[in-house]
């Protein structure tokens, strides 16, 4: 029996959900195309979310841990602290140049909702959040002058690479590791 | 007599889905919604736009032009290169600090449409180029190493400073100059 005969129609509304909402868009995503995509009818949908934006915003929270897990380095992996981030940037440079790259999913749910009060866009302000907690981490551990700031503006840099993907289609052309690396250096970041 | 009432159909509809689209979205505005607010009939927005698609592209190109002047120094204000660029990153920290600010739109469309073939996605590539162009130019004229690279980093910053306001809904918090900084001393360019 394969994975998805054994998936809940919750689990299989949450992928489908993800899935669409990234490739296609969230308002594009009507809820009949996302109930036949999980192979759930919408009466079922309506019993397990009470409304389209929950779905929205639980599918983000669900497969967001994935998204970032994606990006940050093993426990594991031997790596200096400036490494770990620069680890990062080496992911976003190898994701960004897949065809069905689509920018940071966080980002692009509240860019499209529009609305900062949205459910969703709580979910993405959190889990963007997770990222700079963990260049901040890195940056106090290798030393840097104000890990906070450095963290945020890493941050920004990740979140600039990601739109010229989206905006040029084309990756992000060398431009990660180099440019996080000139403020890694004037951050004060040891390379140790 | 306003002005309102002397714009074309055409103008009021291309003002109209300029608003809309940045405020509400592309695909959330309907083309009934938009002939409402622009005060003309569907029959006649189809005689002058064949699709949404190209009212999308052409909106953005028409509009694209006003955005970007709003970012770019005037000519005549006597400004060093260095200080032309730093320009744009206080107009964006001004910008962004407006609860309206919904990012950039050329960003914002790109991220929404998926598409990198979509006429406006085109649209949106090309506007984007004319704010790293601008630059590239300023860059050269102050003597950065590198004026081209230097250029993107800027508009991957600057891009990145936009999708925090959208993700925090508030702001960019003082790290609009201060990190464009770091790359303009990075990049050997001068504050004469």
């Amino acid at each position: 029996m394969s994975t998805i005969l054994k998936a809940t129609p919750r689990e299989r509304l949450l992928r489908a959900a993800a899935d669409l909402f990234y490739r296609e868009g969230i308002t594009a995503t009507g809820v009949e195309r996302l109930c036949r995509a999980a192979g759930v009818s919408k009466r079922s949908m309506y019993q397990l979310f009470e409304t389209k934006d929950e779905l929205v915003a639980e599918s983000l929270a669900l497969f967001g841990a994935d998204v970032l897990a994606d990006y940050l380095p093993g426990e594991a992996a031997g790596l200096t602290p400036r490494e770990r981030i620069v680890h990062v940037f080496e992911r976003l440079e190898a994701l960004a140049g897949d065809p069905a790259f689509r920018g940071c999913p966080f980002v692009g749910t509240a860019t499209e909702l529009k609305d900062p009060a949205h459910p969703a866009a709580l979910v993405a302000r959190a889990r963007k959040q997770e990222l700079t907690d963990f260049f901040a981490r890195q940056a106090a551990l290798g030393g840097a002058d104000d890990p906070e700031t450095l963290a945020s503006q890493l941050t920004i840099v990740f979140d600039g690479l990601a739109a010229r993907a989206v905006v040029r289609g084309s990756g992000v052309g060398g431009l990660a590791v180099t440019t996080a690396s000139v403020l890694l250096d004037a951050g004060g970041l040891r390379a140790g």
